[in-house]
């Protein structure tokens, strides 16, 4: 088939691109550089600094024989994206090509509007040039569990069936998103939903768990090809930071009781996610929701999980509770369903020990490049 | 109070204006011309040409002695925002600044671009601005009862209770809109919905039917204070264009078997209901929800009732199902609750035969302006 990536520069982009690539897809990624520029600017640095796009193409063909095309530019720009899709003819994309950090949006009006601006208009720019150019490419969009917040109740697989008053209606699952971030992927959401009841768009959407971990077999190739792997505030997912805290001899910060559970997986399971979506697509007219995550687990159950993996490899780890500079619930029941893309074929990878063995031990050469002004939060909710 | 309107140049925006300042407060108008400047780009005119903004201001205090503060600018431009809101310093503001065409917005990329654009960037905007600048602002914004859809349960009044699997949760009303327009509307609600659960900004969101109508007091002063008054098939709605068809001899254009179900309420009412939220405001935290309508109507209801009023005035009208250009069900249920605003104060006046016999009669008045081709829709849902 041919996919474009859209955002195939990023920590989950080009692995994705590699990944499928591999499995003789035709691979187009795409970027504007989005993600280093703002990195950059916050003062934020990956572990380990990895090549521009293009030179990861060069050094991929070089150690696989695999091409992946790239290209350069943005996709707020219409001009610029219904050009690549007449030329491209994608038969499937994947959507990655927004602002991804929670506390970056927050972090003044600023920086909110810029995350609104580009999530949204890159979603409203997929979804008419597939409509108008190529109206067969199914759309895989990369959502997030946190659109749904910390309901009550269950949180089922996209849809809410709800009996009331007598009578039943069906809903896309109500969302109550935490931070600006989160609310523009429900508003991204709410636009593709649209496209398939009114334009009978093919869509996918993955509301995945945070991801960490950056071993996919591709990265056995050359370790250059391995993802951004942040571990700061903004751009850092939690236990990519707390697996680097550790190897710094930094106590692991929890935000608050660290009671918020959330849903997490491995980077080889999201692969492995987005290539069961590509190949057993969504229908016309189809809005499918996969919840794409392997486990659920407090923010103190990780934290405890590093400390204990830690300790192994002869690390002393100290675990700290910070003030939380989120406005969320600390306490809350969850339990969200996750059977979709177990039915399509997903072998769950989960965090055992020997991954985070694999982690520390990849952060432990790099060690001489942590820097641990990026480890504690800098932006508040308030 | 100190009372900003912003989209103050619109159909209810100055009407809103008037009657506010009528009512002694300190009222400032806000606009960019961008309703203007859209009707006129699509070849749309309104019945009757209304003066610019500043000449309505002037007209107003002549006619009145009441000042309106007048002020041409974009509320999607932050910079200009916070001036005003340094300057006025509001103690509550009506959001009307949104591209308000839901057929307009369905009318290619550029223009849904547009509508997203404007309607999130202005409401984004609005939200910083009281956050940071005049954080005890209360924000009423229009919504739209369009934004629910038209599910099979009962439409409450903005939130819904749902038991699953032996546990409960409030949710926010899960919303389906039905074009770009009534999209973006449900997204800035999300949006300042999440203002109030996290930054605790008072907010009232006025889900509104079409409205209809012209005469309110303040045109007894001088009938170029009247609204933008379309009957076209992008800016108008339905019932003042079925007024103009019966007034033309044009057959009343009925979308499709004509069972789409809405609430509808007068101009008058309209003026009612934002006095009403204004002066019993919502409290820090609060989102609060009104549905804001006073009757529901089939659309063979709504043209049954002009033709009837139009044969009392000796007009001959026909009524003629055309092709549906839009995607929506042409039969549902539709019961949504309406106690909010009636438990504030709210006093409706029905679509009764007088009503119509007015507005009939202005449109009389103007018949000579009439022009035919803008009574056929020109835009396509599919």
């Amino acid at each position: 088939m041919r996919v474009l990536i859209l955002g195939g520069d990023g920590y989950l982009g080009w692995a994705t691109a590699m990944h499928l690539s591999a499995r003789g897809h035709s691979v187009m990624a795409v970027d504007n550089g989005l993600r280093r520029r703002l990195s950059r600017e916050i003062g934020a640095a990956p572990l380990v600094e990895v090549p521009e796009l293009a030179e990861r193409a060069n050094i991929w063909r070089a150690a696989s024989g695999h091409a992946v095309k790239v290209l350069q530019g943005d996709v707020c720009d219409y001009a610029f994206l219904s050009g690549v899709f007449r030329d491209f003819q994608p038969d499937a994309l994947v959507h990655y090509a927004e602002q991804p950090s929670a506390p970056f949006s927050m972090d003044g009006r600023d920086r909110a509007a810029l995350t609104l601006q580009n999530n949204l208009m890159s979603t409203l720019n997929v979804a008419f040039a597939v409509r108008d150019i190529c109206p067969k490419c199914h759309i895989i969009k990369l959502g997030t569990m946190g659109e749904y917040g910390t309901p009550n109740i269950d949180i089922e697989e996209g849809y809410l069936e709800v009996a009331h008053k007598g009578r039943t209606h069906k809903f896309l699952y109500p969302k109550t998103p935490g931070s600006i971030y989160h609310l523009t992927k429900v508003q991204d959401s709410d636009l593709l939903y649209f496209a398939t009841r009114i334009w009978k768009l093919a869509i996918t959407d993955l509301n995945q768990g945070p991801v960490y971990g950056l071993e996919t077999p591709e990265l056995a190739a050359d370790v250059r090809l391995a993802p951004h792997f942040n571990y700061d505030d903004v751009f850092g997912t939690v236990l990519n930071r707390f697996v680097v805290q550790a190897v710094a001899g930094f106590p692991l910060t929890v935000y608050g009781a660290g009671r918020q559970t959330r849903g997490y997986l491995n980077i080889v399971d999201t692969m492995q996610c987005v290539e069961l979506a590509l190949t057993q697509p969504a229908k016309p007219g189809e809005f499918r929701v996969f919840n794409q995550f392997t486990e659920t687990f407090a923010v103190t159950d990780l934290a405890e999980k590093v400390r204990d993996a830690g300790r192994q490899t002869g690390l002393d780890v100290a675990i700290k509770s910070i003030e939380n500079p989120r406005v969320e619930a600390e306490e809350h029941y969850y339990n969200p369903a996750n059977t979709g893309l177990i039915e399509l074929g997903l072998q769950p990878h989960p965090l055992t020990g020997d991954v985070l063995a694999g982690m520390i031990g990849y952060v432990q050469r790099h060690a001489n490049t942590i820097d641990q002004a990026q480890m504690l939060p800098r932006v508040r909710w308030r």
